[in-house]
């Protein structure tokens, strides 16, 4: 016996009309992973229960290409994303919020391995999807999938990381090697030929974020995403007004990226990463975040790379060679769709 | 003299590359605009200020062609749609959160134009957008706008209007004519050489909402959007387990509406509202809520649509003429893309 409603191949315009499809497709593909099929969570609004401390939000789109890349998914990625930003403000990540623009034609099985992947990465992150919407876009009108998710978190009171406590004299460190995501992303693209062993570092920052919450004289963290560490040390270099300066030699970089990178011509200081995180210290305390970093799996080649010191707005990185190269501020797009 | 930087005519993809024209892009287009351009608003993460009562939270996607039509745009839309959902679920609504997909090649006059009418509705509704995200999709791969947006609000701590509350006997109501969004769309979009006098109802519904939060007997309200009327009735039908009843003759309708619907061969109860209310109450307090309603300008065509009863999940339509007709749950999409 063959069910009556089953189980469609793609996705069509109907799965996007209200009535019974759109309904049935976000029952099984959404609800159902994402532990949203109880009673409470039927509603047009979802009820929050929120911890002590300042409540958070950020939000993020999703437009990566391919929709699934070694190492992650723009299901994953649509949570680490918006993880990330709550996580370097300070907060704990509590509830997410997700939009899905799905193109007609869509393969159904696709769509829902890819809405796992989201299921796993919030259930892992300790974040609850409380309410979503889905929209079903004309065939040529979209990419496949479109993700957008908000994040509602709680920072301790009293927690102040920004820009504006940034002094001449603190030290920039970043918690891993940097690149991967957007090297990943444009292997797993673009027919090159080459083969490396790149993976997306697509993962929750929250640990190394919390590893720094009660220490004195963390400035800033920010998640080095689009245009990279480079465009990190550029917000940091206008944002304070200072000149930062970045040693080539201690920014860690893993071997395949770093030849993929010069076989392509991409400089990968630019490129985007999804799981590291880029912090501005008070001198006396950067060692102490260093050891904190390292004693993480996530950390364990976590460096310093650099200093913030008084002069114009400008980023200038100190060569292998011993000689300087001004880094400019991102202009053209380097890698669109990485995320 | 010219100026170094003129604005630009077109969306390009450098506008979302996370560098200098798309922080200038955000700057003049969204920031400006949405009163986002203050210190506090620079982070990641924006912190919320939220009054007592119970968080809620909901979030919407709008893909709506054209992306202006009459009585509104995709921009204003983006917010009544986020906004009436958390209506009807009790809520004052106070913040907002916006993601944006422009298409490469997106007039940029256009692109402002629509967030300003985003930014004027929100004004208009109360609520702070204090986190947003843009991304660039290449020309081909969108449709010159998607939205996104977030809302959360706050609700009376005790106020549970939900389906769940909904007994036989009950009573529905509508608050003003329906249909007027989806067919406004439709003129606007379709070359029918049809013009009707046909605005869409695109609107805050939190003053309808407010006005019956202290009532008894209040259970459930919907905003009719997606599939329209004959869909809320199908929803409370199935989620209740009962029979819906609506009178023909009793459900508000605009002549130019009718027409256009009668002309086309669409059925106006399944066209999407985007400012109207459906409440479901105790019969004893239906006249109450009706003249609550007509007391607000936009509620001046509110009435009584029909009744909840003991039966099978169907909804019937007691025709004008004195006869039955089942309207059936929604299948086919009869109008994509009005929301």
């Amino acid at each position: 016996m063959s069910s009556l409603h089953p189980t469609p191949d793609y996705i069509s315009l109907a799965h996007g009309n209200g009535g019974r499809l759109m309904q049935a497709l976000i029952a099984s593909v959404f609800m159902a992973p994402l532990g949203m099929d109880t009673p409470e969570m039927q509603s047009d609004a979802a009820p929050l229960v929120l911890p002590e401390g300042v409540v958070v939000v950020t939000t993020d789109g999703f437009i990566v290409k391919p929709l699934e890349f070694p190492g992650g998914s723009i299901g994953s990625l649509a949570v680490h994303g918006t993880v990330n930003d709550l996580a370097v403000a300070g907060a704990d990540p509590c509830y997410l919020t997700l939009n899905a623009l799905i193109e007609e034609g869509l393969e159904y099985a696709l769509l829902k391995r890819l809405i796992e992947d989201l299921a796993q990465a919030a259930k892992a992150c300790g974040v609850q999807v409380v309410a979503g919407d889905t929209k079903v876009l004309p065939k040529g009108e979209g990419s496949g999938l479109y993700l957008a998710t908000t994040g509602i978190g709680v920072r301790p009171v009293g927690l102040h990381w920004n820009m504006a406590q940034i002094q001449p004299g603190d030290v920039i460190l970043v918690s891993g090697p940097v690149g991967d995501h957007g090297t990943a992303v444009m292997l797993a693209r673009e027919q090159f030929g080459l083969r490396g062993e790149v993976y997306s570092d697509c993962a929750s920052v929250v640990p190394l974020a919390r590893a720094l919450r009660e220490l004195p004289g963390v400035r800033f963290l920010r998640d080095p995403t689009r245009g990279g560490v480079a465009t990190v040390a550029w917000e940091v270099a206008k944002g304070v007004g200072c000149t930062v300066h970045l040693q080539e030699k201690a920014i860690p970089l893993r071997d395949p990226v770093a030849t993929v990178c010069e076989i392509l011509g991409y400089d990968p200081y630019y490129l985007a990463c999804e799981g590291r995180v880029v912090a501005v210290v008070a001198p006396d305390q950067a060692a102490t975040v260093l050891v904190r970093w390292q004693a993480l799996a996530q950390g364990a080649a976590a460096a310093i790379i650099g200093t913030v010191e008084a002069g114009r707005p400008q980023v200038i990185l100190h060569t292998a060679l011993g000689g300087q190269r001004i880094l400019p501020e991102l202009e053209d797009d380097p890698l669109p769709r990485i995320c």
